[in-house]
């Protein structure tokens, strides 16, 4: 095995044990008998290690970061453009249903899905938006993140399996933006 | 095996090998070795009996039947209401748990889940709408429903997993209406 190899599985075996949280990029070096500044050299932070072990093909991290470079206007519409992308590739895409299906049916596998999407990716965009109840607006914003690809990809719910991006786009993203930056509509 | 069962049971391999539109009531009842009229005798329609293999202790359509009868002003939070409802009692819970998980990771069973939302639930609530683009609305109300139990039941992702229900009516009511009954909003 190489160095990358054994830095990789040291870290699929920290995640399963510890969860997300309680990994550090240290205590995988550690495990993998290699210097931290190698664990640093090959990947770019512990979300980058956890995508790599959860065979993702992207970095969830630093999509988020160029998401919210461009302020909170709009914001909504420019993430689920981003997240759509993301899901598009075939291949991509059979990486991705794998990793929701796990965490539908292991514990372990919810609990790190979780933590690390609470850290790195709706953590961040809720405190982007900068409001009081950032957490419960980081989550629904990925409950309907969820949703819709369960619906699109897994469950292939007819009406969104052939909706085009575009139109996604244009009915998801004032949702996202309700959830994230504007207030909830009051009914009158 | 008496002959409420023997009709849940016939019923089971009918949904499992043709599916849910294929499946009759009067098919069922050929397969169980009793006449249609059994059948109606227990069941108050093929969702009722879809929803028994299912052990599905509610009647999907039943409930629609109700949101609906309120017609579409404030249809969206009237939704949301009725569903966490459903998805309230932790017995409950436990058997829609177990059918979302069994949709993730058999096509089968997604295909059912497909087949029954479409015609029963979402059908129903989109052409309430009365829009052209019935369909997608409808998918999209499936996929914030569908986001929300698996973000606050099954992956549990923190702020949704301790939100009220009250609160969370109050936050994906408004999202409801707008899918089901008001345009998408364009950004300007």
């Amino acid at each position: 095995m190489d160095t990358r190899a054994a830095i990789v599985d040291a870290a699929r075996k920290s995640f399963a044990a510890r969860g997300y949280d309680k990994t550090s990029m240290r205590g995988v070096a550690r495990e993998a008998g290699v210097d931290p500044a190698l664990v640093h050299h090959y990947f770019d932070g512990k979300a980058a290690l956890f995508a790599e072990t959860m065979a993702v093909p992207v970095n969830p991290a630093e999509l988020i970061e160029r998401v919210l470079e461009g302020g909170t206007e709009r914001l909504g519409w420019r993430l689920v453009e981003t997240f759509l992308t993301v899901w598009e590739p075939p291949e991509r895409r059979e990486a991705l249903v794998a990793l929701v299906r796990s965490a539908m049916t292991s514990e372990e596998a919810a609990r790190m899905l979780r933590e690390f999407l609470g850290r790195e990716v709706f953590g961040r965009l809720a405190s982007a938006a900068g409001a009081e109840d950032a957490q419960l607006r980081g989550a629904l914003a990925a409950s309907q993140m969820i949703g819709v690809v369960i619906a699109r990809y897994v469950v292939r719910v007819p009406g969104l399996t052939d909706a085009s991006r575009g139109e996604l786009v244009e009915r998801l993203g004032p949702v996202l933006q309700g959830y994230l930056v504007d207030g909830p509509v009051r009914p009158e």
